[in-house]
């Protein structure tokens, strides 16, 4: 068993930074992941994204930001168990939890700050005969690591900012780039749509819009992505990799069983302290929301300060609270 | 007449954010402040100073993060007004807002933003004849650039953090420091204190406890301040330069007279949208109050975001807002 003051589920940046306001009052965490590294989409989406609204950094790219928050969180050494999903949470006779995840861990904790993101996302899949063939040997649902395409025959599929955005990106990096769109018009940003078909005139990307997948063949790995037309003829597309992004599913998983109030697969929270309608539960980040709901990074450090400074009673009942500057005080750990 | 989207009252770093978080949206800004430079505190009190708890950042001085911020918003030119105090505000026929400044210059804007801080605050000075005699002479309300105090006979007066704190700062870098309290015992951080008290301990520093401030002497410039201690015996101290650091008086000004509704020197707000009782008025940073709140600058951060969604629809009132990412988008000027 292991004990905390406080467990995070989810070790995404706000999770991260949930960590550094606990121990400025001395309250430990543990942080707890279903991913196998922290960073939560951060690093499993788009690590080499540069990203522009955190307040202080014209430009950084998200996984630049996470190892600075690890740096920033180090003085007050958390643990993390990572690759394994909580999966329940038993509360006991003295108002603490015991979480159990997927593995069988067990983390015993005063209280539970829920930071889980999306949740449990999922790439949403097409339906397409032999996928599941080829996902590792040529399909890949997401873009971790461009240089991995670099000098390959890529197909895209999607019509949404990733998927816009991603063969603008790998245009460059590619040997060749096919986007295929089952409509004629893009969901995603006018600019990106508008960037992506000055690369189509250009002939520096194939651009097949009215296009509906069909099938995919290979042989151990992927070697062709076959699309239909309007005209109902078939095409042919010889692809190393096809990356249909059509978005992530997001599942809140297991936590929908808790018992917490949810809003469209948000956890309601209040605004001074973030709290859900269970004692000792908070929800932090992009999985809860309330009136003005922004999803945006920044706004997740805020409702870390504010929760902490509400979880420290669970933490020291018998403390008062006394609130400190770190450029008065600097950073003092355990 | 200076014509923009948005005015916002104090160039600190939450007023800074709130021109990135508008310029998203494009929506302009023109920014007003009464020091004679942008930053707020943090370039006027402590600019050298190291701040821990900006998310991402495990370190930074006051004055880097003002100038990495003011890189973050030059893709949207705000433009500024310095060194002048917003006076008066005249609501016009269709909802604007004139602004006028101490020096009589006028902006008219769609939206008022307040972020200002804690005001127009000013030092509170101890009650000894002569004083303003020696201000800039010998006396300094703030420790601005501690390279000044170089080799110098300096005396400290308070019992505060920013006492404590400049104390042991400047105990390396003065040739002699002296710190004057009243009480034996002080108000700031028990760490702090310990400090200090191992300073004087080692000699380093001369430590005057239970001393009341009677005045001081000078030639032109300072030369002496004197105390009482609590024999009654008057102690004089030779030093080039007199620090009295009891604090900041907040003041809010002109602002306090604009039917705003104020809670203990601060602005109350709602928090979806940190709007003010007074339609198209908002407030962001240490200025506003609402349950929860805590004087973070990254608390102001968030505030500023979510009150740009709102301050949107009396800028451009024919459209609607759509929410975009700029990880996907990147920064699209005006």
């Amino acid at each position: 068993m292991i004990n905390t003051d406080i467990c995070i589920i989810g070790a995404g940046p706000v999770g991260l930074f949930a960590v550094f306001e606990a121990g400025l009052l001395k309250m430990r965490c543990h942080l707890i992941d279903v991913l196998p590294q922290v960073g939560g989409q951060l690093s499993e989406i788009y690590p080499h994204k540069p990203i522009y609204d955190i307040p202080g950094y014209p430009s950084i790219t998200a996984q630049e930001l996470i190892d600075n928050q690890l740096e920033q969180i180090k003085p007050f050494a958390p643990t993390f168990t990572l690759g394994e999903r909580v999966e329940q949470i038993e509360k006991q006779d003295d108002g603490s939890f015991i979480i159990a995840t997927s593995d069988d861990t067990k983390v015993h904790a005063q209280v539970i700050v829920i930071a889980g993101g999306l949740g449990c996302f999922e790439p949403r899949k097409p339906e397409i005969q032999n996928l599941n063939l080829f996902e590792g040997k040529g399909v890949d649902y997401m873009v971790k690591d461009p240089a991995k395409y670099a000098d390959k025959r890529i197909v895209i599929a999607g019509g949404g900012d990733s998927a816009l955005d991603w063969t603008y990106h790998l245009a460059d990096i590619a040997q060749q780039v096919t986007l295929i769109h089952r409509s004629d018009s893009f969901r995603g940003a006018p600019d990106s749509a508008e960037k992506v078909f000055k690369l189509a005139q250009q002939g520096k990307i194939n651009l097949l819009l009215s296009h509906n997948l069909s099938n995919i063949h290979g042989n151990g790995t992927l070697t062709t992505v076959e699309t239909i037309n309007k005209d109902k003829e078939t095409i042919a597309v010889e692809a190393d990799y096809f990356i249909p992004l059509y978005g992530l599913t997001p599942k809140l998983g297991p936590i929908a069983d808790w018992g917490l109030n949810i809003d469209k697969n948000a956890i309601e929270v209040n605004t001074f302290d973030y709290s859900t309608n269970v004692e000792r539960i908070y929800a932090i980040g992009d999985i809860n929301t309330y009136p003005g709901k922004l999803k945006l990074i920044l706004c997740g450090y805020h409702e870390a300060a504010l929760m902490c400074q509400s979880a420290f009673k669970f933490v020291y009942p018998d403390q008062k609270l006394t609130f400190k500057y770190t450029t008065v005080n600097g950073i003092n750990t355990f």
